[in-house]
């Protein structure tokens, strides 16, 4: 049930909740201009409705949860807590990377809403930007620094274990972790009625997929991994959706799955769906022409290597100036900076999250070839089996990366090489 | 500070505490009997008062908190909600498995005490009836069935993860926590001034363990795992101290650490000081004459072994039973019991559990013999010397246990010949 007070807004009763509040009003125009403002709901996403407010001063953004997903309807409730969990998120990532997140104008409880910066064009939600060929130099470098504060900083090698299981307990986010339970790690491999895929092209690779004792182990452990292992406060559904981005800046928006998880699953999310793009390149110049995306296809490569390689190295940086106050490797066990000891402890932890970041880019990547949702990026491909051929080397490619893991990909580099290899074979 | 109400109860504060709550003194004895009631104070443990009350109708226990560590005192503070932590665990305990259990008669928030079963002699702690030369035929089925049934009832295998996540909320004990942490993962690899060790007979091989970097990598994993992969509720300090056995019962108390954590950890605690008193036997032997242990000496091996494959059989029944309504490893995935994929998942499981049962015993052993807590098993070692040497090899044992893991012990069989070679070694 909604809370007391709350309502569902439209395009009109956005502007007078606006107008009849006077500091998010005087960002948008003086009180005579209401008449004026224009009002457009763009929510793009499966989930929440986002209005854009205008008027001669300037814009926001609201971004309200109805007490059900969006693009099903009533018949799928789910908690609008997460609005809560998304604004407390925001503040935990602005008070680390603020260059990186839109500033929060407001949190109505009641309402179930959040006002926030207009991120204007030309910000384009980066799925976008990629399918329409684009290349964002600078997104490496600054989805490495994203991912290495927001989660150093609300883990225990930053924390102490106190205030590490207070923030767990902050960030309880119950259902929204069922859905990704149900959607990414469960109903890609058994017969779900969420599932589709570009069929009959895809039916055998799927059928082998869902007969796959392997890959149900390997899904298995990850799930295992995302219902018990916190390890910092994720983002939880970092997909290029999620990311809104011009030449010179990079936003991270929507973390209502925000929770305590594994480290790997941010990390992963991001990497793999860098790599459908990859996957879906070819599929877009068939209809564009051989070559027309080849500057990208080798920029994803790059971003791919890059956003690992950068954020191990901030990481590490976090974790050499601000670990040894932290509870998990304490100065008085991991000595200083530069040390024998806490070189093996670094060299431990990245090998062990490179293991799982692997295996949850195979999860990633499968779900969303076979999975409830898809991705523009082959959705996009209008010939049903140029798109068939692109998603089957991307699924066979998942598949490998989520039961070989560390074992089948020693590095990023010879990730990236495998790619390579997989869309030519 | 203290809950309102609260007092700390001496031999006669007990005694009129019982006699005003009829419940209670009707267990012990009429009205009239009070004044010839006993009371002892027995807790030998080193956190909390244990007084037994005896009447002519009977006895009980009355375990009470104090706001600190008993054996330290008020210097060193604790959370009194350890008492609230340890009546909701015995209540998880006893839903499960109640005949390993003492019968909770009451629980006073206030006065933070728990009234009890008094589990009479023959009943004794079994770390005591172990150092006294006793073996226990029934123990290592009894310790597999309380092990699986407890950890599998609390487990997301048995749970919905909603289930799962509320359990793990109720179950926050962070001081309890904290405790571990510091005086089990850290401590014993650093110098601190709660450390202690038979001085100088193994002064240089704490040294060595305190400059080990790869003892620093391995318990800082197993560290990490005590913060971050709740995965059942653990009893959480189930060493031989906190078991009370006679030839035909055992009960398992003083489940005040209880958390959600990882299954290994239980486990491992309760194997790691049987191989204690493994190999403390040749001390006891050196002043008893030689060959006065054998007996109890392959009996504690057959415990160690049978214990851990009694517990995968027990987990595995039940799992089998009862996973496939869980969402860690639901039916529509794992497919019926006997089924390639529910053996497959079983099977990957039991592996990871047992790597980590290995490390963590590794951990348990070392803390007994350099951190701050002993053990009665070594401790009643009269020489020096002959008690140095003993514990030199537990030690020696106890660091390959912790770095090599699954690596160096293939399975609880091979673990258990390499004891007998470590100790003739
Ligand atoms: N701060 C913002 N500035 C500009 N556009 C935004 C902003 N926040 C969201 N949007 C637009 O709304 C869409 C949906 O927002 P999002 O937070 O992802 O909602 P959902 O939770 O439904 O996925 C985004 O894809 C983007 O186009
Ligand atoms: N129910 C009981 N029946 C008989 N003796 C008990 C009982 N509970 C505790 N004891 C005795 O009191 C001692 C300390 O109890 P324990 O619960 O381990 O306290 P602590 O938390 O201080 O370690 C035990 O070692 C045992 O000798
Ligand atoms: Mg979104
Ligand atoms: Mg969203
Ligand atoms: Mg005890
Ligand atoms: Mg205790
Ligand atoms: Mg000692």
């Amino acid at each position: 049930a909604a809370p007391h007070g709350f309502r569902a807004l439209d395009c009109d009763s956005v502007r007078h909740y606006v107008a009849a509040r006077p500091p998010l009003q005087q960002r948008v125009g003086p009180p005579a201009s209401v008449d004026s403002w224009t009002v457009r709901e763009v929510g793009d996403g499966n989930i929440n409705f986002v209005f854009i407010v205008e008027g001669p001063a300037g814009a926001l953004c609201i971004k309200q949860a109805l007490p059900y997903v969006r693009c099903v309807g009533e018949s799928w409730p789910l908690t609008q807590d997460r609005v809560r969990i998304e604004t407390e998120a925001l503040a935990e990532e602005a008070a680390v990377c603020p260059e990186h997140v839109p500033a929060v104008y407001l949190y109505d409880k009641a309402m179930c809403l959040i006002a926030m910066r207009y991120l204007a064009p030309p910000f384009i939600i980066l799925r976008r930007g990629l399918v329409a060929g684009a290349t964002y130099p600078r997104l490496a470098g600054h989805l490495a620094a994203f991912l290495a504060s927001s989660l150093f900083h609300t883990s225990a090698i930053k924390l102490n274990t106190t205030a590490f299981r207070q923030k767990q307990a902050q960030f309880a986010n119950d259902e929204m972790c069922r859905l990704t339970e149900q959607v990414i790690f469960t109903e890609p491999y058994i017969k779900a009625d969420n599932n589709h895929w570009t069929s009959p092209q895809l039916d055998a690779d799927v059928a082998a997929l869902q007969s796959d004792v392997a890959a149900k182990v390997a899904v298995s452990r990850l799930k295992a991994a995302f219902v018990g292992q916190p390890q910092a406060l994720l983002h939880g559904d970092l997909h290029t959706g999620s990311i809104m981005v011009t030449a010179e800046e990079t936003a991270v928006i929507d973390p209502e799955f925000a929770f305590y998880g594994p480290i790997a699953f941010d990390v992963a999310k991001i990497l793999a769906n860098l790599l459908l793009c990859y996957f879906s390149l070819d599929g877009h110049e068939a209809a564009a022409g051989a070559g027309s995306r080849q500057a990208q296809r080798e920029w994803l490569l790059a971003t791919l290597r890059d956003t690992w390689t950068g954020f191990v190295a901030a990481f590490t940086r976090l974790w050499d100036a601000h670990g040894g106050a932290g509870d998990l490797y304490p100065a008085a066990l991991a000595g200083p900076a530069g040390g024998p000891v806490l070189a093996a402890l670094q060299a431990d932890f990245f090998a062990q999250l490179w293991g799982e970041t692997v295996a949850f880019m195979g999860a990633f990547v499968i779900r969303r070839l076979v999975g409830i949702a898809h991705v523009a990026d082959m959705d996009s491909i209008a010939d049903a089996d140029t798109r068939a051929a692109c998603e089957r080397r991307a699924l066979h490619f998942g598949r490998r990366m989520l039961v070989e893991a560390a074992a089948g990909f020693t590095s990023i580099e010879a990730l990236a090489e495998a790619a390579v290899a997989a869309r030519s074979a």
